[in-house]
């Protein structure tokens, strides 16, 4: 079960709570998060089967996954809404009350992950036992039939390794100056989607042999609306700013060509065909939703390049320094801000209604 | 499950990997994990009913859980050596091999307890899956009937919290000028046995739920064996050495003789008839071992009082600098091991035939 593990690479997110921390630079997700909460409780009235639940766990005890749950706050809201709503279905359901089950929460995400600060700033007054899983969930995490809800947002973006091809000089999908497929040739972008591809086939087997019968999963990532470019996209024109922030520093002397050429972002936006497509060929899972939403329903308005910038960083500072060093965050975030004021057009510009993908699974 | 955490002090063991951390100075543990390998073995032999393992679980996964388990290693070798003892049971049992279970092993430690070293250091050959539980034994950890074996090496010494009476002017049991109740007033003793057995109590009726029926708990504690004093016990000589350290530092005008009467280790050595009849009050298992036994097979012979004095440092500097600050610390244990040098007959002649308590219970 462990063997593939050195296989996946790790970026979390920044730990403690500082200025630059997840923990205070993760509205984007807590917005996606409120956003879904609604869509997650009609999920549960609608089709969690109380029944099956039941009948397949020891104990009468209802086990929910966050899967790449980074250090809280907002996994601790998800799990909490997900459990409120189980609760609502219980009291509501003649017969049922009676039986409430007792809640397990198993927190997962890389081992690298702060489970320090996830752990001591989990809810004090929690109705739940909770558990931290440290692993990929490309790779089994759990006990076979040991799961009753899985849920997931905005972590399946991220694959486990960049495609070797990209590094590759004598390769057609060579990524020379770019550090993400946005703007590249398709060559490179189907490098992308071939490991995606990979990824998620991993991802639907390790969670067909984890999920009871019955169970549910709810996926929440980025998507690529029907019929539209990568590169009209929030993350696609995020990448791009990225990635010629980190030109202008080589054309300045401060990083080498080299270093960028070898650099990629290990993260991709599909599209909800591509998902309907993997999850048919697992065929363990019926698919309930499939639903290309928005984000939150505070999309339009002007964008605030600081709050763009943080974000971003707080996500990405990790995986950047470990390639390029330390030394060097400051002063790419600061021209990348530049770059977001000067042509905060393209990302005010970019397509948001539809780029969510709200996914729930049923194992059959 | 979670309004009592708050009331349960936690007293991490020195984190990372560096010259004072709990990793490199927990050889006593260290020995006592290797001496307790044959007896565990030994009970999954004699007393893992594997048929009620099987039906009382679903998916077929035996599930571990270690109390107290600090950072590693020993925690891992531990869980190891259960986990190869219950397959060489399931091998050699006729009609058994075939269902050979998932192993699921859930590391409990305090929410401050380092677990990003512990995760980031678990065997990368594993096979279990491995999970993260933060929060104090004494308290619910985990659901109804979801347990079949626990294991807690050397932590249920700790107690929950210092007895309140310790640090009353007024009480009998007002503990001035010590740190423990080692060459205290009866009323100190009884004051910590007293909380001794409301911790117990709690522990039991905690784990009682927890376990399934027929399910396993192996628990190895320091124990003061019949009719022996604590003032004679390898422990009780070590705290005696740390108090009268700390005294000479208030002589010396470096500390304050109020800190000192302040401040109480709150841990309790027990014996074997104290916990047998904890154990029978508490009424929901049967005693399958209570044996009074020593630590390790290399006991008598000379002390090392560096190595002595590395691992106190290690699980006791975090309590002693919430309290007095980290800046007595080097000053305190210098002081320390030359009182270990200088007292060296008295570590050596105590009493460590029978200082270990074997303690094997199973779920009624």
């Amino acid at each position: 079960m462990s063997e593939t593990i050195a296989a996946v690479d790790s970026h979390p997110m920044n730990g403690g709570d500082g200025t630059y921390s997840y923990t205070k630079n993760s509205y984007y997700q807590k917005a996606a998060t409120k956003a879904a909460k609604t869509r997650v409780d009609d999920v549960i009235a609608e089709k969690l089967d109380t029944k099956v639940i039941l009948s397949s766990t020891s104990g009468n005890t209802l086990r929910i996954a966050d899967l790449g749950c980074s250090i809280g706050p907002n996994t601790f809201m998800a799990m909490q809404n997900i459990i409120d709503a189980v609760k609502r279905k219980y009291l509501q359901s003649e017969g049922l009350a009676s039986r409430m089950p007792e809640f397990q929460v198993l927190f997962n995400d890389h081992s690298s992950n702060d489970f320090n600060t996830l752990f001591t700033s989990l809810p004090p007054d929690r109705q739940y036992f909770a558990a931290g899983v440290p692993g990929s969930f490309y790779d089994r995490l759990f006990p076979e039939s040991s799961l009753h809800f899985v849920h997931s947002s905005y972590a399946l973006q991220w694959l486990s390794k960049v495609p070797e091809e990209l590094l590759d000089k004598n390769s057609r999908a060579w990524n020379k100056g770019r550090v993400h497929y946005t703007s590249a040739p398709d060559e490179v972008t189907e490098a992308y989607a071939t490991q995606f591809s990979k990824d998620m086939t991993t991802f639907l087997d390790a969670r067909s042999k984890e999920l009871v019968v019955g169970g549910l999963m709810v996926l929440i990532m980025p998507c690529l609306p029907e019929g539209i470019p990568h590169s009209r996209i929030p993350a696609g024109v995020l990448f791009d700013y990225l990635g010629s922030s980190l030109m202008d520093m080589v054309k300045d002397g401060l990083i080498s060509e080299d270093q960028v050429d070898s650099f990629n972002l290990p993260v991709y936006t599909a599209s909800a065909k591509e998902m309907t497509k993997l999850v048919d060929k697992n065929g363990c899972f019926s698919i309930e939703r499939m639903d290309s939403t928005n984000p939150s329903s505070k999309i339009g308005g002007p964008v605030n390049s600081q709050a763009c910038t943080m974000h971003l960083r707080a996500g990405m500072e990790g995986i950047i320094s470990k390639h390029f060093g330390s030394d060097i965050i400051d002063e790419l975030f600061n021209r990348f801000q530049k770059k977001a004021d000067e042509f905060s057009y393209l990302l005010e510009s970019s397509i948001k209604e539809g780029s969510q993908l709200f996914v729930v699974l049923k194992r059959k």
